[in-house]
């Protein structure tokens, strides 16, 4: 554990061991032994509007070694949990399609092997992270990164001081893993933190220093977030404590990524508690935008079949129950119509920068 | 034009206005005005072994005013031709999407649009580039960016100074635009320029400080090289004077990542002469790296039919007919299996920064 320099690293270890322990106790007294993992299935995941997110439900499963359905899994389990225990002691952090190859070998004795592909690894790295109560980032593991980030703030990561006023138009790659024990926030100038879905209008707003006058941080997600991107985000709400306003498509799959940076995705329950951004609040794009600020037909995208059934299960969700957000995408399917924030350089090509956020932000025209 | 400092800048606009003056010279004088456009079809396209590089040959198209089937497409160039003006006089960039939006928009006394999707500006966009031989980045346009750079290397983007050896994990974002108006090489300590395919493997070299180690520049293009990290990197080669190794998977699809880096690519040849780098070798992954480096069957990925055909395509091209690639690529098919790099973790997590890359430079282990 020489290497393990963080408190929190250790912590991993122990949980780590204490798995194994516990295993060996049970073969030890002539039991069976078994793992116990929460249950990650839909019929185990719920909106906890207090805290505003999704999260897991507390049902568990066991699985037990002497099951011949389960033994295999067993065994993966702890495969994936041995190797994440060495790679905190090494220090070094790896992907999940690197894990599957560190833990794919030909079982001595046998022609099976230990992974086929990485479509077993995957969901046993998920088992391990909800059984340990653990990020995969905090196991050394990491999904591929995406999103950029510039503007009002020095970060210090792996000992590297950045200033993020300093980037050009290049912008910092925002990290796969941005815990705490590399990443940390030196000095903030900003008044909030702008995030925008696309990376051209992210370039747009870079272009136009837009940081710089509204001193601002400002970052692009690049599509939906990455983990990365969405543990950077949350940790600035925290540590931080300033606003974070999100600018998206007016489309479902805009609302979408809004949804969540803040409440969490249904798929991922598990994490929601260290991934979801529950004060973000939605900039815009808004269906309501067309006639505020008097958008030629040029932006107009016809919303198709797919668009309309999208757009009314997500106005079926627990969390866009409140009344703005059912007139938000009532307006959206009525217009019959979707825009995409590219749509505002049918104006000028800065309109974003100059007249569209400001205005945006002046009159607190924002969802929550 | 006050806005258009440099040099190319003004030779750009001055582009675009001859262009115009040429098509009004033709109006008054009574002709059809036309423009010409060099062909851009597979049968203008050939290898000039002398440059290493595809390219475009010689054969021209008139484009008509006074045409019905032309019509559209002449008024539809002159309108890419403006917004691009106005671009450039206002020193501002954007997206090949956010120009569809800024030239779009209903003609006046019809119903008809100048553009109705981006598919039918894109086009238009190559059209321009090889009439005025300037790339799109001249016009100030951009397709979206990708790819990652740290190491030896300070660079100065937009007038800020970026100290490469000091970005974290994170890296800093390779710009869309990497023109020298923009972005200049100020310092560089470096050896080598090490180019990976895959963002993990680059993370893994770079937690391990790779670049610090060996004294050189570790970039990763994420995938299939993106315009601006193919112009950095010619740039690079071309300023900085140090080799460049390319690092891929051994499959068809790191061939080809690997073959339009260095020598660009059939479908735009036209911008092969401002965007291949053909010095950069070829560091691997080579098939016969199976039995050279002792790897385990777990690396082993069997070849589909698409593999296969794709890889005998690959063999068939004018570039790869030297001896050594044709035997790489014949190793590649009797094997019957592709590899990721990603696969060197079934040895160690640092087996790539500590054996397999030092190993291959050592031993002059590339292919050209």
């Amino acid at each position: 554990m020489a290497k393990a320099k963080a408190t929190r690293e250790s912590k991993t270890l122990e949980k780590i061991e204490q798995l194994a322990f516990k295993a060996l106790g049970s073969v030890r007294a002539g039991k069976n032994p078994a793992v116990e993992i929460p249950v990650r299935s839909l019929s185990n995941v719920h909106f906890n509007s207090e805290k505003g997110i999704i999260e897991l439900g507390d049902r568990m499963a066991e699985r037990e070694f002497f099951n011949t359905n389960m033994a295999k899994k067993f065994m993966q389990t702890f495969l994936v949990a041995n190797a994440c225990r060495t790679l905190v002691q090494e220090g070094k952090t790896i992907s999940i399609r690197q894990l599957f190859y560190k833990t794919k070998h030909t079982m001595k004795g046998s022609s099976e092997n230990t992974f086929e592909t990485q479509q077993d690894s995957d969901p046993i790295i998920e088992d391990v992270e909800v059984a340990m109560e653990a990020l995969r980032e905090e196991l050394h593991l990491f999904a591929n990164r995406r999103g950029l980030i510039v503007g009002q703030l020095t970060v210090n990561d792996a000992g590297d001081q950045i200033d993020l006023r300093r980037m050009g138009r290049g912008g910092w790659g925002i990290p796969s893993i941005c815990e705490d024990d590399s990443l940390k926030f030196v000095r903030c100038d900003a008044e909030y933190i702008l995030v925008v879905e696309k990376q051209a209008i992210w370039h747009r707003l870079n272009e136009d220093r837009f940081w710089e006058k509204h001193k601002c941080i400002l970052m692009t997600t690049e599509g939906q977030a990455a983990r990365g991107a969405r543990r950077m985000l949350q940790r600035m709400s925290g540590e931080l404590k300033i606003p974070i306003y999100v600018l998206v498509d007016s489309d479902p799959w805009g609302l979408y990524i809004y949804s969540v940076l803040k409440r969490g995705s249904i798929n991922l329950a598990y994490e929601g508690m260290r991934m979801a951004v529950p004060s973000v609040r939605y900039l815009g794009m808004s269906a309501s935008d067309f006639q505020k600020f008097d958008l030629s037909s040029a932006v107009q995208i016809k919303l198709n079949k797919e668009d309309i059934a999208r757009a009314k299960q997500i106005r079926g969700y627990e969390w866009f129950q409140e009344k703005r957000w059912q007139n938000e995408i009532d307006t959206l399917l009525a217009n019959g119509f979707k825009m995409e924030l590219d749509g505002l350089l049918t104006k000028e090509t800065s309109f974003i920068s100059d007249e569209y956020v400001p205005k945006k932000l002046r009159d607190k025209d924002w969802l929550v």
